[in-house]
C-alpha cells in the first residue's frame, strides 16, 4: 500500500491544469476524434471528469463519513454527461473542471482531518465494503486513467499515418 | 490518413510543458515508482524523450531529405538513456526536454517547407521504405505513447490501494 493524502493531492491538484495546457487551442481534428462508434472524444472525457467532481467523489466521501456502512451510497452514472448536450468549448469545460476540482480539494481537506478517517468503511452499491482510503486512491487513478484515454484516442487518429512504425508504438498495440 | 503538419506541431509543441506542469514538484514516490524489474520510472521516460530529440527525429528527417532511400539511416538505440547515469533532477530533465523540443520544431519547419517533401522516402534499417510523413506522425504518436506510459506507471503504484474499484479502472486492467 502506497497511499498517503499529501501525495494523492499532488496528483489531484495537477490534473486540470495539465489537461488545460495540453488541450486548449487544439484543432477540432484532435478534439473531435474518437475510437469508433460508442466511444468518447476528448471533450466528452472532460465532461465525465466534471460529473465526477459534482456527483461522485466528494458526495460519496461525505456520505461514507456521515452514514458509515449503514446504507449503500447512491450509484454514480458514469455516462450521465452524454445525456447533457453541451455547447461549451473545450476551454470552457477545462475551466469548469479546474474550478470544480479546486473546490473539491478544499472540501477533501475539510472532511478528512485525521488518519483514522481514512479507515472508515462505507457500503458501495455493487462492491460492498469500501474504505475512505480506497475511494480517494480511486479518485487519483481515475484521473490517470482518463489522461491515458485522452492520449490513446488522439494516437488512434494517426494509426494509418505512422506506417510501419505502428509496430514500435505501444499505444497502438493494445 | 489524417496527418497535417500544423496539427502535428500542435501536439509536439504542447508535450514538454504539459509534462513539466504535471511532473514538476511531485514527490519521489511518484517519480521513482515503476512497473517492476526492467521497466522505466518517470524520470527515465523523460531521459528517453530527450534522447529522441537529440538522436532520432530530426537527425533521421535530415538524413532522409539528404540521402533519400540510397542508404538506410542509422538505428536509434531506444535504451541508450539507461546507460547514462544521470544525476539531474526531474525539473532539469524537463527543462532540457523543453529546450531541445523547441529547437527541433524550429528545425522541422526549416527542413520541411513543402507538401511534396512529406512524400519523400527513406530507408529504415528494419522496416525498409518509410516516408517523411510517417516519421513525423510517429514522432507525435511517440509523445502520446510516453504520456500514456507515465500515467500508467503512476497508476500502478496504487493498484492495491484502490481496493475493489480496480475493476472499473481501465489503466489497471490491461
Amino acid at each position: 500500500m502506497n497511499f498517503n493524502m499529501k501525495e494523492a493531492i499532488e496528483v489531484l491538484e495537477r490534473t486540470p491544469q495539465t489537461l488545460e495546457y495540453f488541450l486548449s487551442g487544439l484543432s477540432d481534428g484532435w478534439l473531435q476524434c474518437n475510437e469508433g462508434e460508442g466511444t468518447w472524444d476528448v471533450s466528452e472525457v472532460i465532461g465525465h471528469l466534471i460529473e465526477g467532481e459534482k456527483n461522485n467523489w466528494i458526495p460519496r466521501l461525505a456520505f461514507i463519513l456521515r452514514e458509515g456502512g449503514r446504507k449503500p451510497f447512491p450509484p454514480f452514472d458514469r455516462f450521465s454527461h452524454l445525456n447533457m448536450k453541451s455547447e461549451s468549448s473545450i476551454e470552457q469545460k477545462l475551466l469548469e473542471f479546474k474550478t470544480m476540482r479546486t473546490h473539491c480539494i478544499t472540501r477533501l481537506k475539510e472532511l478528512v482531518e485525521s488518519e483514522s478517517q481514512l479507515k472508515r468503511a462505507g457500503s458501495h452499491p455493487a462492491f460492498g465494503v469500501v474504505k475512505v482510503k480506497e475511494l480517494i486512491s480511486t479518485w487519483v487513478v481515475h484521473d490517470l486513467t482518463h489522461i491515458a484515454q485522452i492520449v490513446r484516442v488522439m494516437a488512434e487518429r494517426y494509426r494509418a499515418d505512422v506506417g510501419p512504425w505502428k509496430e514500435y508504438l505501444g499505444i497502438l498495440n493494445r
